[in-house]
């Protein structure tokens, strides 16, 4: 019976060859294109291209904003290209803040893993939207609108974050504000900043200008 | 000065009034549509809105496959309406399974915050891509492929999932063919089963025919 | 020979019933759903519902940004509904700033149509991307990025934008952060922005907390 | 055993509750939207809705074009709707033409079932691409292009054509110029045609002005 | 008349140059990207790019499924590099089965050309819908959702197949479970079925584990 | 305190390196792919990449149809690759035409910035839609329609044309048949022009065949 079922295979899964596209793991050495990076090889890719190890480690808080956000995009796990789908993990120790910041490229949703987290956003028409998220409560955050997470509770917070794209992007308002190369008196005009406030921040981020 | 700038605040925002999405709650009581439901107005949307309370307490797993799925998707959700991105929280007791299943809508990527989970998903091109993954490690299951999550360890595994769709669909092979009305014989037929497995298995998962 | 083309029309154009979708004037009284405005009846169309005539108006720029911006998006001009594309005037008057924003839902294309204007734009990445625009420029900038226009010029400067989405929204970030309820203290933890500065702003722009 | 495996069921099918979005078939009564048609309620759903049985029958051609367009799109076949799928029977009497068109919303692809066709179409950079094609033969159409398909044996031509859309429309070049109230002067004026060329046609296909 | 003409051909089509993009014929011997292949140079692109000859020839049904399927997906026919379409043909000799499977990238329509064919798919929800299909007789099947064919009359079934998709995938239950190296007391596990079964059907069909 | 907060940037910054997709200018010396070219090398990348400058430059309207059309595409303006949206400056001499034609791959949004201009389209229900335009008007084209416009004063007018594609092509349809080598029968069979007329338009435009 096996050699019939055999040739069947062959008929059957004429379909199945090296031009199937059931996913696309990023060959992140070749140049990117609006819709991800061309994909690698199907025959050299393994399961490992499919698993990211990164995220079961706390990040570094010990700096003056007590978080780390530990990215799981398509440029550290390229198994997500072309999938629509991306993850970090967050770390918040006591008093610490991701500051006010967006994701161009896609929406967020925070499952809180451990401690609380006071967590909002902003939208076009202004509305504010913020509470405090206890462990196993998760919040979403619309596409390209600000947002911001802040421990709030005397614990370190870790949250699994993930995104609607395999590269949302992060574009946190104060460094590009304040730690960049834009002009203090541009920066001044564009937000009705006082000019000591933006030169003393600039000089805490390190812009320049 | 307050009243010039309260006069700027009308012209500028004239952009952001009720017709702007920036997001678009489900109202699920009305009619769903190709790419979702239509919009709570803005006026009723609250924080709650973006908030689901239902990750952090266990799924019951007593039963046969020691395994619970509480999803976050659209129905149970409604803030992720149109934010292509849901979640559900799955429980794996000693010895628990999660049959093999397809999500019809979108990628799957899995982030295990305790215990062992071996898990795999199987590619058109017969690929075959499994691993055992520990706390913190995460997976992804490109869309509409088979894959599988059994507990790898003695103690309960706990994952978070989310899906690149708000409602990504689930389809258990097992369920799909053993409980429902689909006749026995047209099962055989086109899985190549034996007569009495199918029919052993109909009895079991309640199916007819 | 008439009756038989005519009979010929019946048969050919059964496509093209009123099922048939090649445009969706949206119908902004009905709920909005993530693809956009349900569609008005085509039997109801006009060629009205494709023309805006409100950019030909200078905006008012009569106050302390010396700015103006008039929308023709969705809420505006139904006809764009579905179409992926919607536009704006922009009057700068001559020290006029329209603040730094984002639009979470699209990329902008500016042409300056009189006068001159800084513009610029602020990566993920923190490059910055700024220059003078003469009459006849155009600059893109990326779906979801800050960016900002400045008169450069002694004259009133204006500008035709257009917008790859009917409804791309409007996110100041000056707004944001001093022009509603997200409390003070909330605001300076995820700016680092100083209390002085945070309540003089609030004050200004008329933001409560 | 069957308690316990119907408790199973109740916990892992939560997710397939009447919100799961497998399909949507359209409620083409109420309003289309971009996306396509509000679904029908899935309890009312039922295999008739998936099954479209006018593909079978010869159009009748008996008209001067001596050819038979008939569609199965979404206003036909309301079970395609937000598929991104739909297909139509062409039938070509020896003589048979159907006159150059384009589908504005989506590409098409043609399997010849019976007979030859010529067929072809136009590219924007005016390249020109044509053959005949025999039974069986299939040719793929670029979206939005001008192409056409003439019966090119001495018998009946038969076709199955395929859309990328459930709505693909369908824009007959010389019913777009003569067939309607568009004035003779301005479709000379855009077209180069002689003007009595112009009066004729629109005589002929019905057209005034 | 003709140089000034001409003249005007270079100034309008100015826009139609190499970098227009009606098509884009994939270049299969590149990587493929998540939107599909690179583009073949429009310089080198024939009609023959946009013919597939190989639906009109009967597949070889000579096996124990009495059944074949004639692929014209992205990789047999690249004409259909990213437009959303794609096709096959379906052989059911008396008897002939194409077993239960799934197209994780796209919704199929078919299309009876010859003979009878039973044929169904089952939902996430664990609907039933299946139904025999006469000559001329259409079914759509939705997107990723389980699905069969069966010979239903006595002679030899033909169909023509489509997608929404240039590369939907073929994902055949039987051949996933049985026809790989999954471990048997992994499928055991996560299918319910029994030891005895699953061995049986992987020496069958030539699985290993 | 900077060592400290350079730090921080090291880690939150993380996520912000080379593969993060902000926008994607095209390389377009490199393949193009379905969803647009390669990206530019992000530190290759600077303000002018972003930025055209050739639609202030009035075009040469001394042709037959004393008309000018200067694209902005992503063939001339790299910046907009990915982005959705493109544009071009459209120039109409007293009597200039922009004869009948669709864009296969975008929708187009027009503004008079001087003049009178007599726009309009056609519905592939036939239905005619049109109108004169005076500076400050805009009207929207719907995807893949034919459309026009004529100058309707009695000076030069202009208008800003944008599109929702970087490449939304450009098919005139008097070229598209009387400008190549499509066989004057073929013209005269799927048109219903007459002999003398297609021959007559074809010597004109430089057409063969």
């Amino acid at each position: 019976m096996l050699p019939v079922f055999l040739f069947l295979l062959l008929i059957l899964l004429s379909a199945a060859d090296a031009s199937v596209q059931d996913f696309c793991v990023g060959d992140i050495s070749a140049s990117d294109t609006p819709a991800g990076y061309p994909c690698k090889d199907v025959s050299h890719v393994t399961t490992n291209d499919f698993v990211f190890k990164g995220l079961g480690k706390a990040g570094n808080t010990s700096n003056i904003i007590k978080a780390a956000v530990t990215p799981a995009f398509v440029g550290q796990f390229p198994g997500v290209n072309g999938l629509g789908i991306s993850a970090a993990r967050l770390d918040l120790a006591p008093g610490g803040v991701v500051p006010l910041h967006t994701h161009p490229g896609g929406s967020e949703l925070l499952v809180v893993t451990q401690g609380m987290i006071l967590a909002g956003f902003i939208s076009s028409a202004n509305g504010v939207y913020y509470t405090t998220l206890h462990k196993g409560d998760t919040m979403v955050f619309p596409q390209g609108l600000l947002h911001f997470q802040v421990n709030a509770g005397g614990v370190t917070a870790v949250a699994i974050v993930t995104f609607s794209s395999p590269n949302p992007g992060l574009q946190i308002t104060a460094f590009a504000l304040f730690a960049n190369s834009l002009p203090s008196a541009l920066v001044e005009k564009v937000t009705f900043l006082d000019d000591a406030q933006v030169k003393k921040l600039k000089k805490v981020l390190g812009g320049s200008g």
